[in-house]
């Protein structure tokens, strides 16, 4: 027995934008109920606002909405072992 | 009679994001209860995201809160007259 996976995270990293639009999608077609857009850092930040705003705008308007964004603060250690911040966030997008 | 201004908009744009954490930081200082940050474009984005979790976990940890997240698509009109979409996100930081 196949049970659909009903949430999906998606870690939004340094590919294009579309990458994630479409993985998107495709979580969403394979059954989810709920897609989660993890991102930390500048650019992936920015990538994954724009994934959000596709999804619920362009590529399945009506169907999908964005019910919580969380913004965080990550440590990360980073070369030479200094622990520095840096902003993080959490879009949870889900079938309406 | 000097009437304080309870609500302050701020736009993020191409500054340094210790700019707008300074410009939040004397909003709230000079008696506003709620502060919207509010930025258009990547870069733009990630720095309000950058300038909000500052103001809540390091500069008035426990005195603001992140009350709203608004993410958006504006229509801009670029050079040639051609229409694009581009994410925008408003952020509203407010007194505890």
């Amino acid at each position: 027995m196949s049970t659909p996976q009903q949430e999906t995270t998606i870690l939004v990293g340094k590919k294009p934008t579309t990458s994630y639009v479409i993985a998107t999608v495709m979580s969403f077609n394979a059954g989810a109920k709920k897609v989660i857009l993890k991102a930390r850092g500048g650019g992936a930040i920015a990538r994954a606002v724009s994934t959000a705003v596709m999804i619920r705008d362009r590529f399945l308007p009506n169907q999908v909405r964005i019910s919580d964004i969380k913004l965080l603060t990550d440590k990360v250690t980073g070369q030479g072992g200094k622990e520095r911040s840096v902003a993080a966030i959490e879009i949870v997008l889900e079938r309406v």
